[in-house]
Parts: C-alpha cells; sequence; structure tokens
C-alpha cells in the first residue's frame, strides 16, 4: 500500500488531548515533544493543584479545567486517568470528539474498560484500547519522563476494524520506542493478571502483613529490608487509586490466578513442614531459568553496579 | 577501658580463614584486602573448579582443598558454606582451631546453625554467630564485590560470654562499612523470616505459578514481565542449595510468618470478590508510607535513572 511520505513540517497528529495528567499523561506528552509527534498537545486534570504544577512545568501546550474542551478537534485522544473513572469522562466528552479520531487509553486492565467506554463512543470515532507495560512506583505529573515507553511492550486491544487508525496508533507507540502487540482484551486481563497485578497484590499484602506483626518491630523490619522485602515495599509504593481500581477491574482474571498462586504456596509450605529439600530445590532451580529468559529478552537492564542498588539475595 | 593503638603495619587479624567462596567468601576476601584487615587470607572450598576460579582470580593467599589446613593457625575463622553443611564443616575442623581464636559464619539462619555448629567448637575458642544483611542474587567466586557490606547490617548472636572477642568481630564488620547488631538467635530468625526468608519464598512460589499457567505462555510472561513480575524473578534467582538450607532450617518462624501472610492474603482476596474498595485503598495507603521509612533509613539508595532501571508500576 503505498503512502504518501510525511513533509519535515507536518507531525504525525494535529492535536492530542490527554486526559489525566500523572505519571503517564506527563510521560506521554514529554515523548510526544521529543519525538515531534504532535502539533498541539491539550491536556486535562480535574485537579486544579495538578493543573497548576503543570503549568509550573510547561509539560503541555493547553492546560484545560474541563475535559470536553481539551477533546475539542483532537485526532487523538488518549485517556490517562484511573481506570476507575475511565466511563464518566468519556461520557462528558462524548459529544465533542471529532468524527475520525482515535481514543485510546492506558489503562492495565481492558475488558472493564471496553465495557465502561465503548457506549459512549460515537460512530466514526475508532476506540482502540491500549496498555503501555511501563511505568515505576511514581506519580503525579512531577514523575513523567520522555523515555518511559522506550524498549517496552504496548497492547493494543482495537474495539476499531480500521486498519488505518490501528496503524496510526501502532506508528504513534513505535514512536515513543515501544513494541506493539494486538490481543483480545480477555486474554489481555489475564496475561497482566500474572505478570502485573498478583505480584503487586502479594507485594501489598507482604509488606501490610509485616507492619502488623507484634513479634517484629516496624523499625527492625526497616532496618533489616534489605535481605529482599526492600524490593516489595517498592513496588507497594504505587498509586493506591490505581491499584484499587484495577482489582476492583480484574476481579475474575485475579482471583483465578490467586487460587493458583495461593495453591502453589500451600504445597511450598507443605515442603518446608515436612522437610522436603528435594522439592524446594527443584522449584528454586526452575525459577532460576526464567530470569535468565528475560534478561535475554531485554526485559531487563543489566545494571553495571547492581550489587550496590539492587537487591541483596539473603 | 584504654587500649593499644595498633601500629600502622599491624592489621586487625593476623590470619583469616575463609571456609566457603561464593559471594560471601569472595566478598569478605576482597573487602578484607582492601582495608587492609588480614596479614594472611586462607580460602578452602570444597569444589576443584571454585578453587581453579580462585586462583586465577587471586582472591585468597591461599587456597586449601582442606578446609583444617586452611584454619591452621587462624585469628578469625569465617564460616560461609551454606547452612546445611556447616555442622559436618566444624566437626572437620574442630581439632585444628587456634586457642582464642574467633569462630563466625554469615549464614541466614541462626539457631539451627547454634544447633550444629556449638557442639564442635572447642574450649577456648569464642563462638559468635553472625549474619551479614547483604548479598545478591548472584552466586559464585566471580560474584564477590568489596563493597558488598557498606551501609548494611551486620546481625551478631555472641555464643561466647567474652567481650573483646565479640569487640574485635564487631570491629571487623564496622571495618568492612556494616552496623553491627546483637541480639539472641531466635529473634533474629523470626526478623530475618520476615525482611527477607518470606520474601524469597514468596518469589520463588509466584515465578513458578506463572511458569506452569496453561492459559499464558511463558513467552508472554517473558515478554510482559515488566510489569512486576520481573523484579520478583530477581529474587527467584537467588542459589537455591543456599535457600533450600534456609527454609529447611528456619522451619518454625517462617511457617509462623506465612501463616500470617496467608491469612492476611485470604482477607485482600475477600475484599476483591466483594468488591470492597476501601479496604484495598486503605492498605495500599498504609503500605506506601513503610517504603518512605525505608528511604529515609538509608537503605535504599535512590537511583538517578531509577526510572529505565527498575520496575514500571503497572
Amino acid at each position: 500500500m503505498a503512502r504518501e511520505k510525511p513533509s519535515l513540517q507536518q507531525p504525525m497528529f494535529e492535536r492530542i488531548a490527554l486526559i489525566g495528567l500523572g505519571l503517564m499523561g506527563s510521560s506521554i506528552s514529554l515523548g510526544v515533544r521529543k519525538h515531534k509527534l504532535a502539533g498541539h498537545i491539550a491536556g486535562h486534570a480535574r485537579s486544579a493543584d495538578t493543573r497548576a504544577i503543570v503549568e509550573e512545568l510547561g509539560l503541555v501546550d493547553s492546560v484545560h479545567a474541563c475535559a470536553a474542551e481539551a477533546v475539542k478537534d483532537a485526532d487523538l485522544v488518549v485517556l490517562c486517568a484511573p481506570v476507575g473513572v475511565l466511563g464518566e469522562i468519556t461520557q462528558s466528552i462524548s459529544g465533542h470528539l471529532k468524527n475520525g479520531s482515535i481514543v485510546t487509553d492506558v489503562g492495565s486492565v481492558k475488558a472493564s474498560i471496553i465495557r465502561d467506554v465503548a457506549p459512549h463512543i460515537p460512530d466514526g470515532v475508532h476506540f482502540i484500547p491500549g496498555h503501555p507495560i511501563a511505568g515505576t512506583e511514581q506519580s503525579g505529573p512531577r514523575s513523567g519522563f520522555a523515555d518511559l515507553f522506550e524498549n517496552r511492550w504496548c497492547i493494543l486491544t482495537p474495539q476499531s476494524d480500521d486498519p488505518t487508525a490501528v496503524e496510526k496508533l501502532t506508528a504513534f507507540w513505535t514512536a515513543l520506542g515501544s513494541n506493539v502487540e494486538v490481543m483480545d482484551a480477555e486474554h489481555h486481563d489475564l496475561t497482566l493478571a500474572i505478570t502485573s497485578h498478583i505480584p503487586h497484590l502479594i507485594a501489598y499484602n507482604i509488606v501490610g502483613t509485616a507492619a502488623d506483626l507484634e513479634t517484629v518491630t516496624q523499625s527492625e523490619v526497616i532496618k533489616y529490608s534489605a535481605g529482599g522485602f526492600r524490593d516489595f515495599t517498592r513496588i507497594a509504593a504505587s498509586d493506591p487509586v490505581m491499584w484499587r481500581d484495577v482489582f476492583l477491574n480484574n476481579k475474575d482474571a485475579v482471583l483465578e490466578i490467586l487460587g493458583r498462586f495461593t495453591e502453589d504456596l500451600s504445597a511450598l509450605q507443605r515442603a518446608i513442614r515436612w522437610g522436603d529439600g528435594k522439592a524446594l530445590f527443584d522449584l528454586f532451580e526452575r525459577t532460576r531459568e526464567i530470569r535468565r529468559q528475560i534478561i535475554d529478552a531485554g526485559q531487563e537492564t543489566p545494571d553495571p553496579d547492581f550489587g550496590r542498588h539492587k537487591s541483596d539475595g539473603d
């Protein structure tokens, strides 16, 4: 398919609207600027404090208290607010979306977002939910950085059957440094339940358990956290609202994987109780191999002085 | 108490023997050299391959196939082998330990080591079990580095009532950069169960669960591991023999804390099933505070470009 080569003056999108300006929204804005992907970046944040910080940092070209105003004339609308409010937001912008525009999001669950958002997408607007598998435990507009999506995967679960729109959004994420994969929403939710949601849940859980012990003081837990616990606290410092919404909106997949996890943990508990060293060794040997594959796949940057900054194994 | 000031020529110990030359033994050797704490470092490794690497790297001053030979004339003997073999090793060196010398170890459990090792310590030798809360997921003689113990805690659980010996070992760890704390072995084992052993157990467990799913392929798990899972695989890449021995030798404390963990996880599971957003939010908010305290306590080095190297939150 022959396509026009864009002139040097012409960015990928005339106008991009970012609805929500936390870690994700601010990182997209910085990435879009770095790679010159938009003529104008409009941003909306519900909180006046956030809008003030965004103005101060000059994060976007125009800041709007009203989401409907931000999306006016936008070719690409990226919903970057917590999963739980996306339906309501889409309803409020619905009548203001440009014909032929693309609406996407960055939410960590997909089926529930489609359930909440799709009914409010007008005909002629392409709804292509997305999920960049990238982030940090930081949140808010000050935490963004342009390279957040470099060498990360972005999953799209298109609800539009317009191949041009999907290609355009794919090109957008590719320009931000990501590899794009298309899959259905249900499979996304199950995959992320194991690679992201359950890891967060058990990290939150163990930090809670540690805080509530009477036999070991909280100051001891903090003092000796370098033995492994510390790494869990980093994950358990992630945004509470975002993660509450993830668990409320990916209930079935999370409960299914959690069932497997606790079943396996019971077997491990039994192996410890009965002194079954072979069962323990076999598992510990097997899990090592998966680590090697993640490093081989380039999903972990080997850190030159990792011994200092990273976890202390025992 | 007035003490002689050591001359510049006189190191803290005439001869140190390191029994086992993996991550811990090699790091101690490099640290001892860096800070000039010994006149001679003798090393023992059971495996001929390890001894060959140690010779090649010049990690110690003399390499011994026989542990009894290594400890001859040593003022300080550091047992750096896996917890499960320390009793047997101590039996083999027992008759060769110098009168007035100090025997210590670096094992991650303490009560079982005291049970296994203490009976073989002759009168006139000071047994002061120790545990530096430091390490990485790497193992073997090539993984050591001199600064491993810098700004980390080292716990001593003395079995000798000679204050001079305890002071001397405290000075040794302080010279390697550590802060030293004295506590009883049972409290150590319970504290480490929550700050280290259970975190490792659940990391091993979730990596095993992920590997065994039929609905999500292993290549998908690896591809999308940046969502949180990746960080668990690093911990689950720790040495399998060492960790098998930890769980076999700290059974009671591990099972006790694990009981708390699964109880709390059941409550969380129930909150998800019933859509109790407030319970989820309250926990996620509370765990964030503990993270802040760990950073304040200097037990995590804030990484200038952490967004790139560290975990991706969602």
